[in-house]
Formats: C-alpha cells, sequence, structure tokens
C-alpha cells in the first residue's frame, strides 16, 4: 500500500527527548515500512526513518525558531493534500485539526488521529464543521466529550516490542514519570510514598509554563524518601522503570493515553492509577496493577503490589500495546478507508454545513 | 460590492492596545462600510464594527488562552474560503500564509496583504509555491527580498484623518514610540538626545520576549535628559507625538512600513530615519523630515529640524497616508482583481509547481 505519514514538524521524527505524538508516528511508520508498504514521512528535515522522508524544511520548527511557522505549514498542506495527494492510496495526518479543510477536498481518504484532550469548547464546532472526516481516538475515554464525532475505531498507542526490556525482580521504589505540572498528582505521590514509607524516585520535565508550579512544589522534594532524577533519556528509562516496585500515575487531569504506563508493563512493571479515563483500559485491575478510587485506597493497594506477577504485565504488554498491535488495527482501516472512499468529500451532496450553529452554544 | 475582510483571530478588531494589522484592517473596514460597500469582518467576537461581524469564536485567541487555536483557525478557513465563499465578489486576507492553501481553491478571488518582513527563508519556498495567489505589499522596501513574488500593488498603511490633530508650535523634545527591541535603534536615540542636549521621551511597550534587552538597557533610562513613560494608549499618543520636536526612527532593523511615522506626521511633527527601507517612502527629505545615512549625520539634522514647517508634514499626511487614500487603492484593485477571475486558480492549467525546489535552496 502507498501511505503517507503526516507529521507535526515542531519536533523531528523521533523526537530528540519528549513528544508522544512523534514517537508514535515513528513507530507506525517504522512498522509499516517493515512489512513491506510504500510509506512517505512528511516531516521535519531533521528527522530518521526508513520510509521516504520528504523534507518540508531542514529542521524542527521548536530547534530552530522559525518567525513565520505559518509558511511552513502551508508548505506541508499545500504538498500532502494537493500537489503529491494522488500518489498515495491513503494519508494518515498526525496534525490533527490543522488538516482537516485541505483533508475534506483531497482526493485520497485521509485518516486523522487526534492525540490530545478533547473536552475543550473550542473543538465541538470544528470536529462539528468537518463532520464527514474518520477519525481515530487513542483511548476511548478521550472521546467521551465528542462522542459524537465521526470515530472509525479507538487505537492505542504501541512500543516495539524490544524497547524496553522485562525486569523479573521487583524493584524497592515507586517510580513518577513525566511532566511535572498541576493535575499530574505528583503531590498525591509523595504523598502516597510517606504513607507507605517507600522511597519514590520522580522523573520529570518541567515546562517554562510549569515553572512557577515546579517552585511552589519543590519542598516537598525535599523529603528524605523522595529522590528527584529531573528528565531522562529513553535508555535510562528501561532501568528507571523496570527497577521500580511500581509506577505511580495518580492523574487528576483526563489523559487522552498516558504512554508511560504501557512503558511500565513492557518493563514488567505494575501500575497504580485512578479508576477513570485512559488508564482503567490500559491497567487490569488485579492483574498489571490497581485501579483505586481514592488515595487511601491506592495507600492500601502499594502493599498488594507484592501479588502481581510481574510476567503477567509484561505478557499484557505483548498481547496489547506493541507496534505489531498498533500497526494491525491501523492497516485493517487503511484498507477500508480505501474500499470506502473514491472522491474527495468535499463533492459529496451529502457534506453537512454547520453554519446555523450559534456562537452562544459553545462559548 | 460584496467584500470579504479576514482578519488574524488573536486580537480584537480593532486591538485594544497594540497592533498594526488589526489597526489597518478596522480602519479599512470602516471606510469601505462609509462608502456603502457591503463588507462582512472575519474575526475574533469581541471586535468592534460598522459592518457585518462573523465571529469566528467569541473572544481573542489571546485574551483567553485557547489550548486548540487550529480548531478555531480551521474553522475561520472553511467559513471564509468554503462556505461563504460565494457570498462575496471578493475576499480580501489579512492572515497572510495561513489563507494561501484554501485561497487558490476559492471560487472567489483572493487577495493577500503581507504585513510582515519578508527577509526570511520560509518564505521563499512558500511563495514560489502560492505563486499565483495575489500580493500586496506595504511599501516598496518590504517585497524587495521576494522582488519576484506576485507583487499587485504597494498600498501604504492610511489612519482615519481625524485620528490625530494637527499641533503648529514645535514641541521641546525628541520623542520614541514603539516596541523597546534590538533593532529599534533606542540607544542610538538616546545618544543622539544627548549629543543635541536635547530631552527625550520615550513610550514604548516591552514583550516578554524582550525583557532581557530591556534590562540591559534600563541604565541608560536613568540619564536626566530621558524620560520613560512606558506604554501609551492611542489618546494618548496625541499629544505625545503632537508636542514633540521630532520623532527618533533610527531603526536598524527593516521595517516592513512603520505606523509611528505617519502618526507624527498626522500630529506635524517631522521625523528622522536612515536613509533606507521603509521610511524613505514615507518620510520627505527636507520636507517633512530627514534622511540620514549616518547617526553623526543625524545629529547635525535635529538642529536643522526647525527650518521645516509642520503644516508641510500634516499636508503630507492628508495627501497621502490618511485610511481615504489606501481604500481608494484597495478598491481599486479589487475590482481589477474581480473582472480577471472567473474561476478557482487551481483549476488554471497554467499552475506552477515547485516541487523541484530543492531545500538545500532555502535553508
Amino acid at each position: 500500500m502507498k501511505i503517507a505519514q503526516v507529521a507535526p514538524l515542531w519536533e523531528s521524527i523521533p523526537p530528540r527527548r519528549y513528544g508522544g505524538t512523534e514517537r508514535i508516528v515513528s513507530y507506525l511508520t517504522e512498522e509499516l515500512v517493515r512489512r513491506g508498504h510504500e510509506v512517505t514521512l512528511f516531516a521535519a528535515g531533521n528527522s530518521s526513518t526508513s520510509a521516504t522522508l520528504h523534507a518540508i524544511w531542514p529542521s524542527s520548527l521548536r530547534s530552530h525558531r522559525i518567525s513565520f511557522p505559518d509558511a511552513v505549514v502551508s508548505l506541508l498542506l499545500e504538498r500532502v493534500f494537493g500537489t503529491h495527494a494522488r500518489d498515495f492510496d491513503l494519508i494518515h495526518s498526525h496534525i490533527e485539526l490543522l488538516g482537516f479543510p485541505l483533508a475534506r477536498r483531497c482526493p485520497t481518504p485521509v485518516l486523522t488521529t487526534m492525540y490530545g484532550r478533547l473536552d475543550l469548547p473550542e473543538l465541538v464546532p470544528a470536529l462539528q464543521q468537518f463532520s464527514e472526516l474518520p477519525l481515530v481516538s487513542v483511548s476511548d475515554a478521550q472521546r467521551h466529550p465528542t462522542s459524537w464525532g465521526n470515530w472509525q475505531e479507538t487505537i492505542h498507542h504501541g512500543l516495539p516490542r524490544d524497547l524496553y526490556s522485562m525486569h523479573a525482580r521487583p524493584g524497592a521504589y515507586l517510580a513518577f514519570l513525566g511532566r511535572i505540572s498541576p493535575g499530574r498528582g505528583l503531590e498525591q505521590a509523595i504523598q502516597l510514598a510517606k504513607r507507605s514509607n517507600m522511597p519514590i524516585r520522580i522523573a520529570a520535565k518541567v515546562d517554562p509554563s510549569d515553572r512557577d508550579y515546579f517552585q511552589h512544589i519543590t519542598p516537598l522534594l525535599e523529603h528524605p524518601l523522595v529522590e528527584y532524577d529531573g528528565e531522562i533519556t529513553d535508555e535510562e528509562k528501561d532501568d528507571f522503570l523496570g527497577e521500580a516496585y511500581a509506577l505511580l500515575c495518580p492523574y487528576d487531569v483526563p489523559e487522552p493515553f498516558g504512554l508511560v504506563m504501557i512503558e511500565a508493563l513492557a518493563c514488567g512493571t505494575p501500575v497504580l492509577a485512578y479508576r477513570r479515563g485512559a488508564p482503567s483500559e490500559i491497567v487490569e485491575d488485579g492483574h498489571t496493577g490497581y485501579l483505586c478510587e481514592t488515595l487511601a485506597e491506592m495507600t492500601h493497594a502499594v502493599a498488594r503490589i507484592s501479588t502481581l506477577d510481574r510476567h503477567q504485565c509484561r505478557a499484557a504488554f505483548e498481547k496489547r500495546f506493541t507496534a505489531e498491535c498498533m500497526t494491525d488495527k491501523y492497516l485493517a482501516l487503511y484498507q477500508l478507508l480505501t474500499l470506502r472512499q473514491e472522491e474527495p468529500l468535499i463533492n459529496q451532496a451529502s457534506l453537512p454545513t454547520f453554519d446555523a450553529l450559534a456562537i452562544s452554544d459553545v462559548s
């Protein structure tokens, strides 16, 4: 199959450090190539891929602060959905809403994966306006606020099978990995460690926008049970997660997915999370971790982690969260879409318009 | 004529404070309505206009930090260039490159004014890719780095005739007005004041990105000849500029236009600037100010300001830089474009493609 993968241009593919979307685009692209598909990756020029790289701009937009990102974005849109559209059987867009106006005018079927939170008012009129475009969610929980959207499938993220290695021996610390920002539950994770009298190691990056929050939380990091490691690399993650007793994910804000949970499972490390949102789809309660209602319940669960079999965690990862699983599902959906669509969607008489939508409805 | 004006959504029209593009969109829109045209302004919902306001979103994107601006931008593009395109004789886009991919697929002629600097490498492939779209520059100097572009006309900015008032009596201080940032020549302006032994008043805003530079320059503001007034309102500008002896514009970086210069002229205040770029098109040397090669030459020019007639400055403003002048030119160009185009440009066989453009050419 001739497939275009359309990546965000802000980071390289794969990203130099943090960047969930960019990692998934890379894993999917490499797996499609491995299976013999003809894949073209539209991405920043400093990307690395075994697909054909169509570089829109030599560097990622974030690494060289570009004054006029709209110029590069407009080029990307024109090249993908205009100039080269007929070179492909299917175009898979990872640039979300930015691609919508051209996607519906494109002669080739376009599939869009939504990576972000969908409980934002500005998404309602946009998803209604472009309601005929097929979408993929990365968890069932993610799509819930816009469940009326044109969702084709939930396709969970997947990682290359050998990216992380099984660590059979349970570790001696609780792990917290990810961004430090409000709603990510770092305060609760530290409280949990103190109540359980277990050490906690924190590997997390701090975005410039979260510096004030980090200042606020810094005194908590000085407790003797707490070790703060800062941002770590993918290579360091293997031991950081694999040698942990459990991964703590006491998130208060809805996470569309939660890559770190499947990274932990790949290492054989169980996960503790609240029983809501995407974690409920990833963690199998009492099997690969515990899903809890309250912090008190999570404190009790810490003691029961030792009864879980770490091999079951790894097995769950291999069964459900590898790049192969993810690619199987995407390929089946690609097939379906190429059989379904023969003309640009904009030409279809059935195309709905949503002019009548009053602004007051969405504000 | 039925005309759509497409404004950036980041600020209201007119802007609450700073925002050159947004002010020009407002002045042009109001003047078109005053002349009896049917104008629809696509803009943020907190805009004020006598045209029909098509509000894409209730607030400007900057006033309420929107998580997903792409959603609102995609809606704007679809509404303007898709859903409503056939309601208009002409669409005038002020959103620059963002509108290009849809503009060329639009059944109605689209005119785009470029407001920013054009000496940026990322603009080269973008202007080549969309080379059939008609463009307006705001000065001849601005378009120079991309002189091969599809430029239809230079149309200088214009202000409502009565926005500022003539101040016949020459003032006693030099004025500096605008952003404080590297290349805007504030250091040179202060040096000029010291060499001329004249007071200088500085009314300028400091963007967050320029805070470090402002820290660096702060000691210069403590000189007894220097008065720093911070950011001022449009109402305060009238006296600030009108009571000045001259406006200093010793810019080192190329300015696409320089609204502050015509604001000064409207008040009857002469302008000192370097003999290059847009100032050379705005200031008439020895008549409404002086164009100089060096700072030394500018120092000499300060003494000769008193020989200029402030009424000539105001007359030059009224002849060349009112909103009426600007609107006359835009209307003539609108007419021309509606006579020229009958089909979407993308259908024209002559549409060039620039795939052959190697990335190395532009990096």
